[in-house]
């Protein structure tokens, strides 16, 4: 019973997410869905990410959490518009909750939009929101067996981003075991090691998004491929 | 109709959780939930908890993951028993899960139980699994502003522990705002800054577990104060 309940809003769900794909593709621009637990860095990863893309201003942001609007705030002074959606209870975004935060037109001359989700690597990675890429973070301090023990979201992931890589030596640790989990898990996922606080990687990372927008993004729709 | 149906599942999993904290009352053991992100340290401080709580093999342990029986395997060492429950794609345990992991008399004799929930700071804070104390980590690397973005985790803890706090100098971060915010949220909470790697505040959490424990501390029934 309960399971024929989910099935029915997750389907819903992707119906409400082609429709935003298609949005994303007339817009033009390249819509980045970023998943990760919480603290592993996605709103700092945009504050320096977002200045560094080049023309000024043509980031659209929607930032998912249950309460607060914290990181908007952050936001707020890189991007031409930010939307906070508090979700209450709820530990993921839906497609609806982003088409809902994007009126007709807002998106039109925009080069990215950056879905930050609800910090959580379980469900977000069930929900499609009609992204083009889904970008998974995993920063050194959760760990290197995260990959193996929260398969679902690492499956699905475009990117993996390892993140806080500054902090290598203090941990004591390397990355092998995640690579190899990967490698095993998503043998074709990209990943980049990257540190927003010592800009390590940023650049490989802030070329790669350049490259997939250029590549005309939109009009890769994941559901059809 | 969504919202329905997550309330049956609410009230029927509360059922099971009072018929799990009579169990445990009739034990005469502490059953402490751990909640937390993924890669805030709940099985290294399992690890580093259980050989010093004195009387021998005398906990119980139960680990929630999506996959893998890794933390199973790095605590069967310490406990008399542990179950690894793989959950699939469920972002938190219910209450049937650790009755169902639990069979008659395996409590018998045990002075703890402790359940490892999934890596989560959202889900497990709603599904109540018959426990005693829930205790809530928090690793510094996460951030200083994930109690007022996650509070509906932190709101019911009776415990909250810092963890990783020999990281606090590589970070350069301080813990004011983690207290001010749990202070407005939750004013009566337990809050313990622990480093399982440097064992710093391991003594203080130990010992405020044996004293728990011997309050006798399976006669409280939480739902009924």
């Amino acid at each position: 019973m309960r399971i024929n309940v989910v099935k029915n809003v997750l389907n819903s769900n992707d119906v409400v997410a082609e429709k935003n794909r298609e949005m994303f593709r007339k817009a033009g621009l390249l819509a980045v869905n970023l998943i990760s637990s919480p603290g592993s860095g996605k709103t700092t990863l945009l504050e320096k990410t977002i200045p560094e893309l080049g023309r000024d201003k043509r980031s659209v942001v929607l930032v998912g959490d249950l309460d607060t609007t914290r990181d908007a705030e952050r936001l707020e002074p890189h991007a031409a518009e930010v939307t906070q959606i508090n979700t209450g209870m709820s530990c993921h975004l839906y497609a609806n909750q982003v088409s809902g935060s994007l009126e007709e037109g807002k998106l039109k001359g925009m080069d990215y939009l950056f879905i930050e989700n609800v910090g959580n690597l379980v469900c977000p990675g069930e929900f499609d929101l009609g992204e083009n890429v889904k970008v998974v973070l995993l920063s050194l301090p959760e760990g290197d067996d995260k990959v193996a023990k929260y398969p679902t979201v690492f499956r699905v992931a475009d990117v993996v981003l390892l993140t806080k890589v500054d902090l290598k030596d203090a941990l004591g640790m390397d990355t092998a075991r995640i690579y190899e989990d990967l490698g095993k898990l998503n043998p074709g996922v990209k990943i980049f090691e990257i540190s927003a606080r010592c800009g390590k990687g940023m650049k490989e990372w802030i070329d790669w998004l350049k490259t997939e927008r250029k590549k005309g993004v939109g009009v890769k729709a994941r559901k059809v491929e």
